[in-house]
């Protein structure tokens, strides 16, 4: 739970960070930004900042925000009926976010959030900069955090149900609850 | 039919303009970029620069580059097998790009290619700027022409199968040839 200025703030931040960078957004999109915090209230350490450019039955596209060391918990997209669950490629466009995959434990430069160990199982840390890319499968777990100077990213995607995503955390709630102050 | 020398120095071109315009490519990147000339052999008037970013039998993304003017001909995605055919959202970043399609005659800024009459049969522009985007269910035709400094936009699409494009005009040759110089 967040508060209604927090969200403004938050949102300011993130498109100044999204200008800044190059990419043009208008002023209508930047009043859609979504402010995320998974439920935790705490930007400061969870959560992201979402523009959705795209949304079809068919595909996705997103860019993503994260402020300096910002965590996206770990997740992974489930299938639904026919549709095998999102396949996703994201690609960073300014910054550096640290992804955390399967395979051995590197983490170095990024880390695991203090009290959530349980909760963050993977520990592969893959560095990603300006042009990297990374692929997902459909229901590959994964999770992901800014470095000091925080990160932004486009998310290519299949079709996108985001209330749909499943995380290794249940205390998480996807659907960021707003109050007014 | 277009020589190396043209296909390096436009892929040098449309690196420039996407650089200046803030996207982030890498070198890699740039040398793979597909200069398109639909069989005309007239980058002035016809083609584009094409940067494939993802391209999985789901989802595709592109950064096409525009030269000054430079038009893309009429052309539609087919259905293939179970696919309705490719759906297409493009996103303009930088310059000015017009589209043509379906309704009243309204070509104002932009121009029919001369002699080329009969094959662009869609005369309503639509002005696209950063920030602009526009939606192309499957199998519906469009065109598109840069404004006089050029432009650069994304396609983010289902499956991209280019080959399988269709064009109005029956001269076009979607993969073009390459004659060493």
């Amino acid at each position: 739970m967040i508060r209604r200025s927090e969200v403004i703030a938050a949102r300011e931040r993130a498109a100044a960070m999204v200008r800044k960078a190059g990419v043009f957004i208008t002023d209508a999109e930047k009043a859609k930004i979504e402010v995320v915090d998974f439920g935790y209230g705490d930007l400061s350490r969870f959560g992201m900042s979402l523009l959705t450019l795209v949304s079809t039955d068919r595909i996705g596209v997103k860019l993503l925000t994260l402020f300096p060391r910002q965590t996206e918990p770990e997740h992974w997209h489930p299938p639904l009926g026919a549709d095998p669950g999102k396949e996703e490629t994201v690609r960073v466009v300014w910054g550096t976010i640290f992804f955390y995959v399967e395979g051995p434990d590197t983490v170095k430069e990024g880390f695991v959030p203090k009290g959530k160990e349980s909760v963050y199982t993977l520990r592969h840390e893959l560095k990603l900069g300006p042009g990297d890319m990374l692929y997902f499968p459909p229901g590959k777990k994964h999770w992901f955090q800014a470095g000091p100077d925080g990160g932004i990213m486009y998310s290519f995607s299949s079709v996108a149900r985001d209330v749909l995503d499943s995380f290794t955390d249940p205390d998480i709630v996807r659907v960021t609850k707003i109050v007014e102050d």
